[in-house]
């Protein structure tokens, strides 16, 4: 069974065909263009996959299209409700590619596909019920219970990185309320947190591990840290603290099967799964009587966009 | 159709049957004898419901036997796993019921059968999608998506009352971590907050009516806000802006159709439900085009949990 899958992205569309063995096939690209209005950069879009279909000779092999986008979905009615990045504003894309391509087609939020292909396919492809959190600019996350991604209500649910985990902070999320997930856990929080840990301590690694980078990035505070940094390692560890406490607000809700963390920060590997895990079995609900959760580093990488958007019409 | 719903609280069990039209037919009750065996409390439930069939005449009409249990529940293999108020531990109820009684029998959570109750026959029937918060001792939750009960991987989730509010406070919860939904806005935090401000100021008129009411309870500070107590006003206040962070925890999370709030605490209405959607419509998140998620009071009430834990046989 043959699906396309397209991952929207900032910069660029990136698409292929996929097989429901996970195999993807030849890809194609096309750029965004900044400010270009919404149905033109869709119409291209079509045209790309037109012609991506009649010269692969898919027509009668593809089952479905499935759309990973950065934004707001409606997936039900199949519609982008908004995306701050691509400045789209309720847009019917899944009208618009059944009346040009007679192929059924699906969208859903990108961090949904990613997780969707993680679990078909990658770190969750043993399990059923999986949870991932990518670390990002932003915190975002995807949840698939028995096989199928839980996208709440009209597909507007599913904002783990929207969950506070401190309403006394005094950080304000995009979202507008205080102490998101998202404003401690994502690359940017981390980043920030870093900053704060340079301005007390001028003498920290972390100066020189940022310069050696160029910059502060998600890398500075885990290589300053294995180098033994103190500063470098309280922010490390803070850090852990701060994304167990989601994962463990995830445990306490889902009960996932496995935790899969994704994006730059998750790089890290077991230096960051280690002190994570390590939290997460101290303080789990019922711990010793409920099922362990595990918690494991996405596998799939670059592709998991264009393969989760692909599983919109996998069965699992 | 017809199924017995059996409701198992701290003091009593009760039970009766129930039609898919929510009528509750005649009720038994037993009471809970404390540090009894659990073989011999299950194996008088046993009977009860035996006696109970037999002398109704219901042998040809149940269709199953649904149970709500206060513990900790996996509902895939008829266990409960453990109860702390019941002090039960791996009693496999299922199994048990089947054994002697030949009818299918369901066990959950006595927070999800209240929630599957209301959501078939009370606040929550217009909806396919809702989340029932309980404020009692601590804060239950129930979660509906699509007419079915979520209970999480092994019925081991949808304790919302264990996510953080704020990872900081100095607050511990009962499951070990701190500042948890449920120290903020379960009655016995209510309780505790409106004691904390007794102490810092001996004229409040929360004194006044803690004495009416014989002690401080959940009634006491909405008596004295009512009557223009500054002090009484500011504890209402608070309190409503710890429950709609969780709520808005749960928006965010879900996207349901509805939350429904039921418990003691829920009793106080309106005056508390205006607060609670005022806040809630200011912070949501995507609000101005996400579906408005209703926020309303259970409906119910006493026999929520025998309807609820029959209604585990009923479809929506």
């Amino acid at each position: 069974m043959i699906s396309i899958g397209i991952d929207i992205g900032g910069m660029s569309i990136k698409g292929a065909a996929v097989n429901d063995e996970g195999r993807v096939y030849e890809k194609f690209t096309l750029p965004i263009i900044p400010n270009e209005n919404q149905d033109i950069t869709i119409n291209k879009l079509i045209d790309t996959v037109k012609k991506y279909i009649k010269e692969n000779k898919l027509e009668n092999e593809v089952v479905g299209i499935g759309i990973g986008i950065p934004g707001s979905i409606d997936s039900t009615k199949g519609i982008c409700t908004y995306s701050n990045n691509l400045k789209w504003e309720d847009l019917h894309i899944v009208e618009k590619f059944v009346k040009e391509l007679q192929i059924q087609t699906r969208i859903t939020n990108d961090a949904n596909a990613a997780a969707l292909g993680e679990s078909f396919f990658g770190a969750g492809k043993k399990y059923k019920d999986i949870v991932m959190i990518t670390l990002g600019t932003g915190v975002g996350s995807g949840i698939v219970i028995d096989g199928k991604l839980f996208e709440g209500h009209n597909g507007k649910g599913a904002e783990i990185g929207h969950t506070c985990l401190d309403f006394e902070s005094d950080i304000t999320c995009t979202c507008g309320r205080k102490g998101c997930f998202e404003v401690y856990a994502s690359a940017t929080a981390l980043i920030r947190q870093t900053k704060e840990a340079m301005e007390k301590d001028k003498s920290s690694l972390l100066w020189e591990e940022a310069e050696n980078e160029k910059k502060v990035n998600g890398k500075v505070p885990f290589n300053a840290a294995k180098r033994g940094d103190e500063t470098a390692i309280n922010v490390v560890n803070n850090y852990a603290k701060y994304l167990s406490e989601g994962i463990l607000n995830v445990c306490n809700v889902f009960r996932p099967e496995c935790v899969v963390l994704s994006g730059g920060i998750a790089n890290q590997g077991d230096y960051l799964l280690d002190k994570v895990i390590a939290y997460c079995e101290k303080y789990d609900y019922g711990y010793p009587r409920s099922p362990k959760t595990e918690i494991k580093i996405a596998e799939i990488g670059y592709d998991s966009g264009i393969i989760g958007a692909a599983c919109l019409f996998f069965d699992k």
